[in-house]
């Protein structure tokens, strides 16, 4: 049996690395982005250029979607030129952006519809991650052809797991942010603290790290805050679009979501100080932005 | 050389396996708490009673305090009664509760005035660290004679760290208690968003456990909450006194700390209705309170 078609559309940083993943796996692959040269690299790799979505879609057994906002994801999907309208029918639809739960809900409903297979896979493990394939995938949508496509995502990442039905990928990527979201405001706190404090905030580390106050974003991005290195790992602004998305789905579910919402607030602060190409670990910049010097 | 004698005040969860450490590394103990009951078992085990703290500052070269509260913490050092007016000159004496930065540096001060060396020492690593010698302990104090009682230290703990002069071990431990607080709120809004979304919770926590959304609390707690297992590790009540002093301390340095207010308050709320045995885990019972049942 020969390997699937692939059409994939994002050729950001991560969208780039995960393409790239799947021709080293052996997959064809039909590219299309909006700015063409985005996908100049993959293209000289041997991916075939599609001059539009619908192109793409006609031509592909599979199409992956990696886009910014979920404006961008209904734009690609709905419409007369979009994915669903020109997907073949049997074929399988991947939407990796990190998206709205209820819009994955509604792509895999008109998927339904036209006998397309459809699913949400936002992944974490960032640039790193999707550099090595070694991504974390959170999957929603059905069982049942999950099996055929499951090779298609260990060509990009290693920890998959289908968390339950169309939108379930999304929720679970809600839940990621959700906990980094406030997790950050203490990372930043106790190291504000620290060093307003007199002490030395990276011996403070030392002795905090490694019990029940530690984290990832703590012995990653602490010591990065502390360096004063805000380059992004994380854009501020998608974190913000995130924590907008996961707030959103929260109230329709009416759960209470304060620290959250907090987080978001700050965030926001900070994106209007110019804070949103920094990485997220800025927000330690928020914090110093508020604290007189003494 | 013989081992110095330790005079030991406080004999809760986390004090009698402390002492017992001692003893066990060889050093001679006298023992002194407000319920004699609770020292029971040290005495059983060779410790030697005292009938008050003072008799008890008298013939000891080092006192070890642990006790709850900074109003208990200023009890037994200040005062006619109290360790700094009836310690030997020479002699050393650690505070290893959880208490004021503020009060450390002012015991600090008296100790050095009487010719005593003084040393805020608190710890994490909970009854199981205490138990097997395994505690963190940040140290405040001065560097000089430090050497000197290091070896008691190592009797009880293995990350041990001087962090700075008198009050850099509470700062140390405020920093850490500022981290564990936003966090913990991180960690509970994900698992009831997840549990809301009709996801199975611990299945989510296999996509996130491992990322970016990692931490202690996450891998440790997150799986109590879900199973409502709300037995204290660590009781409600002691972390809002640690809260309550990381406030007060932030605010005398001007440092904005919203995320660490927010957590207080939803504990507060919690320990309202009740919570103030549980676990600090226990933050997930609010956020169920808060959520209507669909």
């Amino acid at each position: 049996m020969t390997k699937q078609t692939i059409g994939f559309i994002g050729a950001g940083v991560m969208g780039k690395s995960m393409a790239r993943n799947l021709m080293k796996a052996g997959y064809e692959l039909n590219v299309f982005t909006r700015t063409k040269e985005k996908a100049n690299d993959l293209l000289a790799e041997g991916a075939n250029w599609k001059e539009s979505v619908a192109g793409l879609s006609v031509h592909s057994d599979i199409i992956i979607t990696i886009v910014g906002y979920p404006s961008d994801v209904k734009e690609v999907y709905f419409g007369g030129d979009g994915i669903l309208e020109n997907a073949k029918p049997g074929s399988y639809v991947i939407d990796m952006t990190t998206s709205s739960p209820d819009l994955a809900q509604e792509i895999a409903e008109k998927a339904e519809a036209a006998d397309i297979y459809a699913y949400d896979a936002p992944v974490s493990g960032g640039d790193v991650g999707a550099r090595s394939g070694k991504l974390t995938i959170m999957v929603g949508g059905n069982e049942e052809p999950f099996d055929d496509i499951l090779p298609v995502f260990q060509a990009m990442g290693e920890n998959i797991v289908l968390q339950g039905e169309a939108g379930a990928g999304q929720h679970t990527k809600m839940s990621n942010q959700i906990t980094i979201a406030s997790g950050m405001m203490g990372v930043c706190e106790a190291i504000t603290y620290a060093g307003k404090a007199g002490l030395h905030p990276k011996k403070v580390l030392s002795s905090i790290e490694f019990g029940a106050a530690g984290s990832w974003s703590l012995s990653n991005l602490g010591p990065r805050m502390i360096d004063g290195n805000f380059d992004p790992g994380f854009y501020v602004k998608h974190f913000i679009k995130d924590m907008k998305i996961a707030i959103d789905s929260a109230e329709n579910m009416q759960i209470p979501v304060p620290g959250l919402k907090l987080a978001k607030q700050l965030y926001e602060e900070l994106s209007e100080a110019g804070g949103d190409n920094d990485g997220t670990q800025a927000l330690y910049k928020y914090y110093q932005m508020m604290t007189p010097v003494s």
